[in-house]
């Protein structure tokens, strides 16, 4: 019973903050949105700043352990893991899509909770990427180039589908939460991949194309 | 003097909400800021809410004649032409980078506002950048693929530095605002338009890379 307040709080909380903003959310909506009496937010959060570090927080807990695990259950190959990674993030995104919109805006703000997220989980994707990228290359399977704005690229594609919804809805009638949409999204970012890294004549071929 | 005060008040206008987003920005902010009387911000633009779509509006007419005239100063050659227009978009909103980052921002929202800047700027950029990715297509010098999710991606590569700057900066120690910055940034794109769109072996080789 207590574990389905929690839920139910924490869900009403993702759908009005995804809505109307940090700003725009009271804790009274969170409480009439969720049917809980709203002392019982202060309770189990500690109010609504703290829910919303929470979530946030919790977002980021399951992206980079999802990054972890894709890197682990591939480890012998980085063309076939960096794919991996790609398709368990979208797919956790897709998961918790209104959480993954309402955290992405988030992070275009420069406070002191998207400086903390930097510092760590942030940290920790970089480290990722950057670890399987030069393994790719140190393998002779992806074309050595510069690390930066490769990382860079690599994390906006991942987080694409999540930062821009409306315009992929509103301009081209393309759904993010739809399973359709993503296997599309999936086959483009293989092609793109498979180019951007130039995978060299020793990769067999088709790269990760095996999935489609 | 009538020209400057309005001037002041946009610069100000910007600085405050790009720091602290337009609900964390009072009229009276602004106008201690522009160092003029609170009441010429309603005299001059009716009020915060219509300073601030005003801006908005602003920042994409200049956006979508920077794409027209770089289109029309290359009109031979789709290649050449992408390339100039990435030039062109990145140096106008390195000129405006503060404003660029404040109506990125705004545009993960889903508002009113937004809707109307995709259904007129958003859907004429769409619309240019398709008919070049055709046109190319035609020519026979970039490889045929779907186009939308194409679309999306190079519009993803031609905002990016101005979608995640304290991301490039703390993680990084890149800086968009940075003319260093955007030579590589832009070499980085070279590469990347070449290998995405395939350029099929009748093009000229470097394409582009003329540049640097």
């Amino acid at each position: 019973m207590r574990e389905d307040t929690r839920a139910s709080i924490k869900e009403a909380a993702v759908r009005l903050f995804h809505k109307n903003g940090f700003h725009g959310t009271s804790v009274r909506d969170i409480a009439k949105e969720a049917r809980v009496n709203i002392s019982l937010i202060s309770y189990y959060f500690g109010g609504k700043r703290a829910l919303f570090e929470l979530l946030v927080t919790d977002f980021f807990e399951g992206y980079i352990v999802t990054i972890e695990q894709s890197i682990h259950l591939d480890n012998n190959d980085a063309a076939a893991a960096i794919e991996s990674v790609f398709w368990n993030v979208l797919q956790y995104q897709q998961s918790c899509h209104l959480l993954a919109r309402m955290v992405h805006r988030e992070m275009t703000l420069d406070s002191v909770l998207v400086r903390e997220v930097m510092s760590t989980y942030l940290q920790k994707e970089k480290y990722f990427l950057e670890s399987l990228l030069k393994k790719g290359m140190a393998e002779g399977n992806f074309k050595r180039q510069p690390l930066d704005l490769l990382i860079v690229q690599v994390r906006n594609m991942m987080i694409l589908p999540f930062t821009s919804p409306q315009y992929l809805r509103e301009l081209f009638q393309l759904l993010p939460s739809d399973a359709n949409f993503m296997l599309r999204y999936m086959k483009h970012v293989t092609v793109w991949l498979k180019t951007l890294l130039g995978m060299s004549a020793n990769q067999k071929e088709p790269v990760g194309l095996s999935l489609f």
